[in-house]
């Protein structure tokens, strides 16, 4: 079944960025932490063009992170993680799907090599959903971040699923996933938890 | 080997209460949700008391707690913890091992039937871990809580363990177990998952 998911490393205290964040400087202090598990991944590191440096075998995490890759057929960002993220990406961005940008500027399509492309929607979360729906065929649509855009998505009831990858840090400080929900209790349903070395990879199913 | 823990449960945007707590409902709106696991067990119903309702039979839950409950000699807990808890724990209280309240106010030792006796203990959080040790014998002191008298012991290098019961609700609002840590980034090494129904408790070592 075609789904709407969203993927994030979390610290125990909540974080998603460390403190001090900002847009030159978007996982703030200490945020690499976050994702170091990420970055040792052989996958990874090929899929975001890095052939060097001291890779971990093919292990749990490794396929939580191939499984989500190969089930996305588009992603959905908001318009800072793309500034952000734009100015490493190059010419041949990690998505390999068609990405749609939440913004309020128009502009023209951008076509990247390796298939993927990046679409400005300026007219809201929905349109940005029927379109990506539409680009991922029988494929999931993954929401890629911020914290901001998956609310959205979470309060407006179009977030199917959610896996956390729980990091074993405190961060102390920095972006919270889980903020201003400004709503009473919302119970999530847990499908499935797999434990990596360190990392909780958590799945939940988001009830409307 | 003796070790000093801290079993909590927490909603997945970090809340051990709801909104809204006071001292005359310190669990805040939706707040006993984090608990529904563990009033349905037999085990713990029979320590408070409760013989009547709906339970759960034996499960991974009634586990964990056992465990927990088993391995504690002596408990530490805050004022206000005390304060709330013994107007309902009433002449049997459910922790069957002498219990050490940190607070400013000296006052008499109570002492309680099924082996609960209430030390208050004035001068401070090192002192209250020697004598709960003392009293523990060879087996763990417990960190009841609330949330600041965990903290203390965390950012004091005194906690061993950790258990936190992830229950997968969003509360959007209470007192949150990782606030205020003021401190750069704390690296635990997670050493334990058991997944039950609905609940993931995940244990912790505090690194020092």
């Amino acid at each position: 079944m075609r789904k709407v998911t969203f993927d994030i490393s979390m610290s125990l205290d909540g974080y998603i960025t460390g403190p001090d964040n900002s847009s030159e400087h978007p996982l703030g202090e200490n945020g690499e932490m976050l994702h170091q598990w990420l970055y040792r991944l052989a996958s990874w590191r090929k899929r975001h063009g890095i052939s060097s440096g001291k890779i971990n075998k093919v292990n749990k995490d490794a396929k939580v992170v191939e499984e989500s890759f190969k089930s996305t057929g588009a992603v959905i960002m908001g318009r800072r993680m793309y500034d952000h993220g734009v100015k490493y990406w190059g010419d041949n961005p990690p998505f390999h799907v068609p990405v749609f940008v939440l913004t309020h500027e128009r502009k023209e399509k951008i076509v990247k090599e390796g298939a993927t492309s990046f679409t400005f929607v300026t007219d809201g979360i929905k349109s940005a959903l029927l379109q990506a729906k539409a680009a991922a065929g029988n494929k999931n649509v993954a929401i890629a971040g911020g914290a901001d855009t998956a609310r959205q998505f979470m309060k407006a009831g179009l977030l199917d699923e959610m896996q956390i990858h729980f990091v074993p840090i405190l961060l102390g400080g920095g972006i919270r996933l889980f903020d201003r929900l400004d709503s009473g209790p919302i119970t999530l349903k847990r499908n499935r938890v797999i434990e990596s070395t360190g990392v909780t990879h958590i799945r939940f199913r988001v009830s409307k």
